[in-house]
């Protein structure tokens, strides 16, 4: 027998192994994105590992999204591909995750590190020389990044992981292709130690039990740095008894919207009357993780008294101005709600008017208005429901959801197309546990349509609905209601599925009427098991109050 | 009557009106993009211009890459965007536009410029008060950008415009909001001084002449920084009575490849043999435009002997060590044209072997070798041939062009997924008046498929052939070659024209067999006048000889 050079000289993991064996500890169970010349040995050992499942996307784009929508639902989200034409693609992707304080890990698998040292003129690059021109263009939209050495991997790795998973927004992990598979070297990571609350949690209550047990109303109002890891702690405050809650926009599905303390959805001054009074006149409002954004504020019109706010940010409270740091979220969660449970029962509060009115007559062309009490009669507990930015997200937000129920949309980075891809990650991260409703757009539907194929060919069963309202609506609601850039080509979108994978005797329906959409519904509750498509035909101006409100007072201020 | 205020106070354009000159003045009769709020007046101005037409693409990478296809045939190309989502879903195709030296002008619509200043949380920002973001993204792909003001306006958009022509990459200008409909100061241009050639052409006649007067062999040797502006010089230069001429993989169609001293296409060494060597031992090499790229230069294995080489550069020229600076590129081929006319005739060269010898049977199953005889027989002079990354660019490569042919192709920056949009912006550069025929891979039409619709949208007659080999071959032949990582999802490729809005009786047709390829490109050829559609059935493991080469070469560099 000859020797033959041992393959492996150490038991040290290689980088590959020590990367996805930390994508898997942060709960990653599926990667998705693209293969290129420069990732396919990463991809080699995605394939490999036990944990992990490869999720290929059509493109780039819609990977990222993808691993986005899985992050909302299941807490973390990993995008993969290769070097430059990969990385640019799944850039918008990113941003909106980083707008959004969504976790997720942009992997990035890039030329050898001596090419990259050379400057060598390869493919995926500009061909000048420079190889960092796209970390630096991912630098604009990520918390943390890192180009893996030999010698540093295992400490970039955990950096940009623990960064990303603590604060919640995107980070990038470039590897050279020619690291994958070289052995890591470990670093003794010393364990942090535990963060010691006793002392801001005493100072937060010292803060806030005078203002709480004097308080005769007190609203939780939840926007989208709520989104994460908070969903007990928020239950419990939400439902101490005759405390009334609301959420933003972007916040939708954050917390139980059938609880009796619901009033609605908080938009400032275009808020539903009742909802804007309860909210801006309670005694004391605790915010939960609020950032404002002109599409969540109405147009920058949110009132709310500082003197009355108990503002509770990621890692900081700030209670009527004074400001306890160091406490998270859920800290802070947990002793409001011991505060709040430990003092004279709140007053009951005065019902708000429901929220629907419609009465719809069932032969007449549909209108958004009946077309969402439709949608809020359809949905069940613990659905996840997809939408995307536009008639879609602001048809959703005055509904009263069910328990339990996700709401995955991008309300406030609002890049059209997002949710069809979005949900592929979403469903994939529930586990095919539960039903996935996703209402799109037919502009946004075309901008990532391709990832329609994703779902035959995976067997997954969404009901997808898309508005087919003849172009960009929330365009014509701003300007131009008639101007041809507001159009869109014309497809015939019951032909699409097939065209696109769907087995023979998928149920895809195009409806007109009430009573052709009533129809089509139940079908899609027959349907269990397989996708099931809906053309929702509608008017070209008809859009939802809200979303009328809202641009208005975006309009206003861009000038458009 | 009452006194209303003027609309407009003076006879200054506004600022859009300014830029859209500009446009024009550059040669752009059409614009590509997607709408959004914070660009929707400057669409207003766009659909209001008369020399422009706006050209709504499915999403905004499509619209990069139609302006970059437009570019490569008309000279310069315009994509214009909403501010975040849409300029960073662009970028790639900028960065394409880039890596290739393709003049195409991203327009930005921004938020108006007090939003900006104030850094308010508007959506598509990234809610962290820095506005500035994307062009920093922008500026690591582009060769100038502008964010433009009142006061700078016309200097900026002059500035940004005159380098993207000047230098051939893509440049960005972004505009407020507030500031589309604003009377622009205009400044007074000095026209640039007439640059003084005498003394650089006698410089070059000095350097050259003795070197182009004892040669017995002169080879022209095109690389693709020869795209812009030299058609006929290029021509002229090639056309002198027994000079040899050769093209690199990524500057296919921009010299005639019908004359009789074309060589073919030269790689370094992985070239076919005949080739490399008339090239690499001519006992002269005129290099126009050479720009290496692993890539075009099969793995960095060009053999070009720096003593018998004239590098002539846009700008530059190097003979054999002596530089001449400040030559514009035609002017530097007219001088060496004129030394080669001069001297005494070069001696008749050796004819090259033919480079087809596939006898294929028509009734076997089709392979990539006789699919490329087919287009090479199919083929007609002054056509346009759209060609994506992988088997289709590199099954083109070979292949003998009838004289006028345009190549549109992405051979280095290589993103899958360019071909097809870039079709749209080529054939509406050519004004409809010359057949396009688009080659592309089932996972690279993936990518970008929506934008078929355009074509249907706005009548136009391509001839769209998809190689359907059942997943990503490129990667294939790179590694994976059964892994599930190069699979994609399995479409019904000819129910997808109707579906995205084919009329009734468009020619569809799916081929597994040479005669059926005949007959269905027969029925193409009576197509003219309306997109006929083909799936070309290809085995997954077909790969064009020159890709496995190249291939090979790049996959040792980067140890995949």
């Amino acid at each position: 027998m000859t020797t033959e050079p041992s393959a492996r000289a150490t038991n040290a993991p290689t980088v590959a192994e020590y990367l996805l064996s930390r994508l898997a500890a942060a709960g990653a169970r599926h990667v998705f994105g693209v293969p290129g010349d420069y990732n396919l040995r990463l991809l080699d050992a995605v394939v490999d590992h036990p944990d992990l499942e490869w999720v290929g996307t059509a493109n780039e784009l819609n990977g990222a999204y993808a691993a986005d929508g899985y992050a909302r639902v299941g807490g973390f989200g990993v995008v993969l591909t290769t070097y430059g034409v990969g990385e640019l693609s799944a850039l918008n992707g990113l941003a909106g995750s980083f707008a959004e304080a969504v976790p997720v890990l942009h992997i990035v698998g890039s030329p050898a590190t001596a090419v990259r040292q050379a400057g060598a003129p390869v493919h995926h690059s500009l061909l000048d020389g420079d190889m960092d021109h796209f970390v630096r263009a991912l630098d604009e939209v990520t918390c943390a990044s890192a180009v893996l050495t030999e010698e540093t991997a295992a400490m970039e790795i955990d950096r940009v992981l623990s960064v990303v998973l603590e604060r919640k927004r995107p980070g990038s992990i470039s590897v050279p292709a020619d690291l994958v598979d070289t052995p890591i070297t470990l670093t003794a990571s010393t364990p942090s130690a535990g963060a010691h609350l006793a002392a801001p949690v005493s100072a937060l209550a010292e803060s806030a039990t005078a203002m709480l047990e004097s308080a005769r109303s007190v609203v939780v109002l939840v926007d989208h740095l709520a989104r994460h890891g908070v969903t007990a702690e928020l239950d419990a405050l939400v439902g101490v008894k005759n405390v009334a809650s609301a959420v933003t926009v972007a916040a939708k599905g954050l917390i139980d919207e059938s609880a009796p303390g619901f009033l609605g959805v908080y938009v400032g001054g275009v808020s539903d009357e009742a909802v804007r009074s309860a909210v801006e006149d309670a005694d004391v409002v605790i915010g939960v993780g609020l950032w404002w954004a002109d599409l969540s504020s109405g147009g920058f019109t949110v009132k709310l008294d500082p003197a009355r706010l108990i503002d509770v940010q990621p890692a900081r409270v700030d209670v009527a101005g004074e400001i306890v740091d160091g406490l998270p979220m859920a800290n802070a969660l947990v002793t409001l709600g011991k505060i709040l449970t430990d003092r004279a029962p709140l007053p009951v509060r005065e019902a708000l008017p429901a929220p629907f009115v419609e009465e719809p007559s069932p032969c007449g062309a549909l209108t958004q208005s009946v077309f969402w009490e439709r949608v809020q009669r359809f949905l069940r507990p613990g659905d996840i429901v997809v939408v995307d930015q536009g008639t879609s997200s602001y048809g959703l937000a005055p509904l009263r959801l069910p328990s339990g129920v996700d709401v995955i949309a991008q309300s406030l980075w609002a890049s059209i197309g997002y949710a069809l891809p979005a949900a592929l990650g979403a469903q994939l991260a529930a586990g095919g546990k539960r039903r996935l409703v996703l209402v799109t757009g037919d502009g946004a539907a075309q901008m990532t349509i391709q990832e329609l194929g994703a779902f035959f060919r995976r067997g997954l069963d969404p009901v997808v609905i898309v508005l087919n309202n003849d172009g960009y609506t929330v365009e014509r609601a701003i300007r131009g209601p008639k101007a041809p850039y507001n159009d869109v080509a014309h497809w015939n979108w019951t032909a699409l599925p097939a065209a696109l994978g769907a087995p023979d005797g998928t149920s895809v329906h195009r409806v007109e009427t009430t009573s052709e959409l009533d129809k089509a519904l139940a079908a899609c509750e027959g349907a269990a098991g397989a996708l099931a498509f809906v053309e929702v035909v509608l008017d070209r101006f008809d859009t939802p109050a809200l979303l009328c409100r809202i641009t208005e007072s975006a309009a206003r201020q861009n000038g458009a």
